[in-house]
């Protein structure tokens, strides 16, 4: 997807919400469980149900890969039911993968020749011959970790030389490997007061912002801090949205809560003009 | 497998040669491309070949993610394969995996419960609760990555906070979270010179060095900076034996590089008595 068809579907649908397929087999209502594939089902009912209000899923790889084939499989189903019933979508390998050159295109060929993703996570640590390989695909994206919304990630982001931090030296070395039509970056919702500096560095930049709602995040401190002149955010809910219920009923329970939250991004959206 | 397991096979094989299988659909032998999983027919035969000459295998995930559902089974053969025929050899998941804690609880599953893997590579980047999450296995091993063998290390690793490089915050800070027992790490053998002040800040740890050969890394170089009393290293090579020979004879020919690596190793062995 190229980034003015991305802008496009923000304005369209008055929303910048990523939903999180991290689908747990433990937490699927029980009446899916007899299915095939009980993960595929559920995800084919969320999307259903939410696709109105959503720009863009995210399922996180490790919720597919710890099933084995099976869950490859369910991966598979999903992605390839999304970009037939919802071509607007923007799908997103939640992957955070990186390795040396040869090694990374092929896995940027998993994810966008075999898969239909439009961009990947990617982590940042093995520097630049490990990024770039994601970069040469037509219209996908590579969305690097810059500041992540978990505890851990003051253990290094934060490292400083000279006055700079570590997440800071990734976002502005990476920036000059790719350009804002083909990079996103990560940056945690916990972090918000960290965006407005982020900005400076990267004004044009889509930031991946997980961490709202069960993390702790909140919606109007990344909207006051994150938001350009193109929205330049996708905000992702997981738990929140798909499992808003445990019942029979969570499809329309996740439609309510994503719902919600296209309400209030709604009105951000709206003093954009 | 425990610490003194590892160590045991190290003395009895003398070797500490790491066989990766990062195996290339595009580069195996013709006459295999007619059977129905051609990359685990091609390693069961590099397995055969030169088990009798190696402690561990390490297939790259990406080789095998690349090619879908069918990549993902030919993995789950070959590990299969190699738990069942080889019991002695160390298998490592080079996956370079690594998100919040419950997201890598479930990489930890896929490698270490789904399949039988004794240990993951990891990525730093997220921190501690990242990492912690692969250590709560019992005899299974978490491999972090500390300083990479390819030319992008240089644009994070060597970050400079108060003249301590990010890859020894890396080590120092992990070193905590784990102990020898259960983490080693990867040191690029491109940064040979560099493992003289590794081992001082981790003497007992085992160390996983790529870039032997291809990469233009020198074992001799390796021994001498990085081995320790209990040998504490394992040096992995790709290329250089696995496609050391595209004919019919390649397991033959791979046989042959591993055991011509083995014979050196043996020497360096034989000098700890």
């Amino acid at each position: 997807m190229k980034y003015q068809e991305l802008v496009a579907n923000i304005k369209k649908k008055k929303s910048f919400l990523c939903v999180g397929l991290d689908t747990d087999l433990d937490k699927i209502p029980a009446h899916l469980k007899n299915t095939e594939y009980p993960i595929f089902e559920f995800n084919k009912q969320i999307v259903d149900a939410t696709a109105e209000y959503t720009i863009a899923y995210k399922p996180n790889i490790a919720f597919y890969e710890c099933y084995g084939v099976k869950g490859w499989i369910s991966l598979e189903k999903t992605v390839e039911y999304i970009r037939t019933n919802y071509p607007d979508i923007f799908l997103i390998a939640d992957a955070k993968r990186g390795d040396i050159g040869n090694t990374s295109e092929r896995y940027a060929k998993a994810f966008f020749e075999n898969m239909p993703f439009d961009s990947i996570t990617v982590a940042p640590y093995m520097g630049e011959d490990s990024v770039s390989p994601f970069l040469g695909f037509n219209n996908k994206w590579v969305i690097l970790l810059a500041l992540t919304s978990n505890k851990g990630a003051f253990d290094f982001q934060y490292n400083k030389e000279n006055d700079e931090m570590l997440f800071e030296k990734v976002i502005k070395k990476s920036a000059t490997w790719g350009n804002e039509q083909n990079m996103m970056y990560v940056v945690g919702a916990t972090k918000a007061e960290m965006l407005s500096d982020i900005r400076k560095l990267i004004p044009k930049h889509f930031l991946l912002v997980p961490g709202v709602g069960a993390q702790g995040g909140s919606l109007a401190e990344v909207v006051k801090y994150g938001m350009n002149s193109d929205c330049g955010l996708l905000v992702n809910s997981s738990r929140a949205i798909i499992y808003a219920d445990s019942t029979e009923f969570f499809a329309e329970k996740a439609r309510e809560a994503a719902k919600e939250m296209q309400l209030e991004m709604s009105g951000y959206l709206s003093r954009l003009g």
